[in-house]
């Protein structure tokens, strides 16, 4: 079997939604990462943080109305960057300990990663992502008047919304490759990264987040990496998903795939992202592919078994 | 200058109890830090986390109140974890603007970083360290029925206590050398580290906080640091601190220093560990010195002209 370089992005709902979740899901995602290493492969994972950041930046804004001298909203980057310990200490445990009960002597290191967006991304214009608490319309006025952005969720209340600018730059990428060059496994660029802007030498944390599947792939195309590993919640994809002329799909070209997009074959918020995240790695230079599957599928995946290949 | 691998343990305090307050220390925190890089240094940055991680402790404790499905306690090693990324997310953002802004190119990165304690560490038969918020005598009954060991604060209510065991074992320390091989600068073993416990493969994290200065101890130890910087209040520690026999320290010899913690001239809980790591670690092999000083005298000490040393 040939070595390949492989970015596997995990989803923040894989995770699990609280600490006694996640310490099962860990386990899981674990075996399945543990394959691919055991096959030879350099392996980097990323991961999403919906539910962990959500909670932690509920965590924090519950706490400041404890404590008057720390400020009312934390920064969404700040909360970011927790949520990377919060789910790489338990992922990187799990992995270790898998790989250990493998006899494979590796180590697994989470790299606190930061993601530049450009401050001039149209995204940040129209703010779309909700994220945290509900509110009351009080508590929605109060929070605008902190200049939160506010959307109204039909029926269950009012909800931050933050911008989901594009990737540009993972910061910390040399970092990720002197870890590969010394044969470690990587945890980076947690929940698509935590969101700067630069400012001449200054990077700025920014109210947003970042789709974890384009900055997986992102990090992919920095890394040189030879796989993109989306995984979700099917073993492929399909056109026409849940009719009589579903079609699953092996292996399709970065142009078929583009049009199966165009024709809306695939679920905006959902499907769609992971596929154009897998277009845009796969289009990026020859030889990389992106593999679309479920986390128990990963290596015959790799293997050509199963999954859908973008390449 | 004769290039040296320095490991500087900053104090939980020096980086603020808030974000705001954080965010202005570590800008004067990176000044001091650039300076032992600008000098050719190997620079390794631990630091504390007490006010951080007792906030985030609170935060955690407060956001479990509002949703049920969340553990009532969540974990102090998952707290500490979350205070290495709070923490370091800002200090390797500064450290990093700092050098741009002196033309020196140079990667820097947090490792999340686990400590590994005795099971039996007969600390844990005595929890003696504050943390978290203050109960009621009720908040403290339900506390206590939920596993936590509580002690009362004279005059201002209840406190959960924890354990303060030895630090072991490094568990990351590969992942610091193989980051300190690549000519990256390292923050690591952030708040003491994550406290854990071995079980066969599994690392099981732990209620307790690791003394941040033994756990920088350690750590220089298991580097094979030339220097190991312990900051304080103060340029050099005294004998008869505060009296009119006051007399200012310059190079102690470790028996010297041994002596004087016996005769109790360093104050338990602050001094006196500061003193006790610095003489663990010029002990612990010959070449190696400890300095305590100031934070801004931090160059002049490596160069012997300021701080007390024990070597």
């Amino acid at each position: 079997m040939e070595k390949k370089r492989i970015v596997i992005a995990l989803g923040g709902n894989a995770l699990g939604k609280t600490l006694p979740e996640q310490y099962l899901a860990v386990q899981e995602t674990s075996r399945a990462i543990a394959d691919l290493v055991e096959e030879g492969n350099e392996v980097i994972i990323s991961h999403g943080n919906g539910p962990q950041v959500g909670m932690i930046n509920n965590a924090m804004a519950a706490y400041s109305k404890t404590d008057p001298s720390h400020p009312a909203i934390t920064p969404l980057s700040v909360c970011v960057a927790m949520s990377q310990a919060y789910i790489g200490y338990d992922l990187q445990n799990a992995l270790k300990e898998e790989l250990l009960n493998r006899k494979i002597k590796k180590n697994v290191a989470t790299v606190i990663t930061q993601v530049r967006v450009d401050e001039d991304d149209p995204a940040f214009a129209h703010p779309t992502k909700p994220i945290g608490y509900f509110m009351t319309k009080e508590e929605a006025a109060e929070a605008e008047k902190n200049g939160m952005h506010i959307v109204e969720d039909a029926g269950r209340g009012y909800r931050r919304a933050v911008a989901s600018p594009k990737p540009k730059e993972i910061i910390e990428i040399e970092t990720v490759k002197d870890l590969l060059e010394a044969g470690e496994i990587v945890i980076a660029s947690g929940g698509g990264g935590i969101p700067v802007i630069r400012q001449g030498n200054h990077l700025k944390g920014v109210g947003a987040v970042i789709d974890k599947d384009h900055a997986s792939c992102l990090l992919a195309q920095q890394l040189d990496a030879d796989l993109l590993i989306i995984l979700t919640a099917v073993e492929k994809i399909a056109l026409h998903f849940g009719t009589p002329q579903e079609t699953w799909l092996d292996e399709i070209s970065v142009e078929e795939a583009r049009r199966y997009c165009d024709e809306g074959h695939f679920a905006p918020g959902s499907m769609l992202p992971k596929v154009q995240a897998g277009i845009a790695f796969a289009a990026s230079a020859p030889g990389r592919t992106a593999l679309i599957t479920l986390l128990e599928k990963a290596r015959d995946g790799v293997n050509g078994k199963t999954g859908t290949r973008i390449s």
